[in-house]
């Protein structure tokens, strides 16, 4: 399949659409998912126009990662959590909606069930803080 | 936590104990998961010792993800599947149930579930073959 230029997280690096920022660079940008499993869950994003793991570049992997990696407890910190789960979703088969390569940083509190994946919609407002919340923890 | 030089992995590195290996370079070792979620479940695990993303050198981090990048389309390939996901674990809170470093690539067909993480033993005999297929593969 071809990149679409025109997926939702195109349309979000192009600034046509908000999103709640939680972090940017020349390389990288990561942002809360709007249908969070757990308070806190981002995903981080590079530029390069990538759909998954199967097209993108070694380097332009290993830069998102260094930013996966760097912010993985820094966001579980600032969300109380007491383990990160990383996923990352190749291909409709596997559950993939959107085809930009994103990894998700999914914070895990110690008995607390993860929400579905895909699943309900959070409230702006809450979403707001939240980003508010990490980016200050930042 | 400090790392656990006497880990599960940390002994299959060493030799101590078995594993069915799928590929192996200076830095990395992949192996069948033994408690597979899905056929061709795959561990990617770097040799130095680290615990998870929370210790792991950008450097070793880099290398590992190579791995994950190159094996998981020709994992997909070999076990007839039509998409892969990445997970990875980082804590006990998040399901880490091994403390060394491991990416799992986990083969997903259309419309087939997921067995459950850290589930059911497979058949030493199965995973002998699927590791031989996916071998003669790469």
């Amino acid at each position: 399949m071809a990149y679409d230029p025109d997926n939702i997280f195109a349309k979000m690096l192009k600034g046509e659409i908000p999103c709640h920022k939680i972090y940017e660079d020349e390389n990288t940008l990561a942002f809360l998912d709007i249908m969070p499993r757990s308070e806190g869950h981002t995903l981080v994003i590079p530029k390069a126009e990538t759909e998954n793991l199967f097209d993108v570049s070694p380097d332009v992997l290993a830069k998102t990662m260094a930013v996966v990696q760097t912010l993985a407890p820094k966001i579980r910190d600032a969300a109380g959590a007491d383990g990160v789960l990383i996923q990352q979703f190749n291909g409709a088969a596997a559950g993939q909606t959107v085809f930009h390569l994103h990894f998700h940083i999914v914070p895990r509190k110690e008995g607390v069930d993860l929400k579905p994946h895909a699943g309900d919609m959070a409230d702006q407002d809450e979403l707001a803080k939240t980003a508010e919340t990490i980016r200050a923890a930042l």
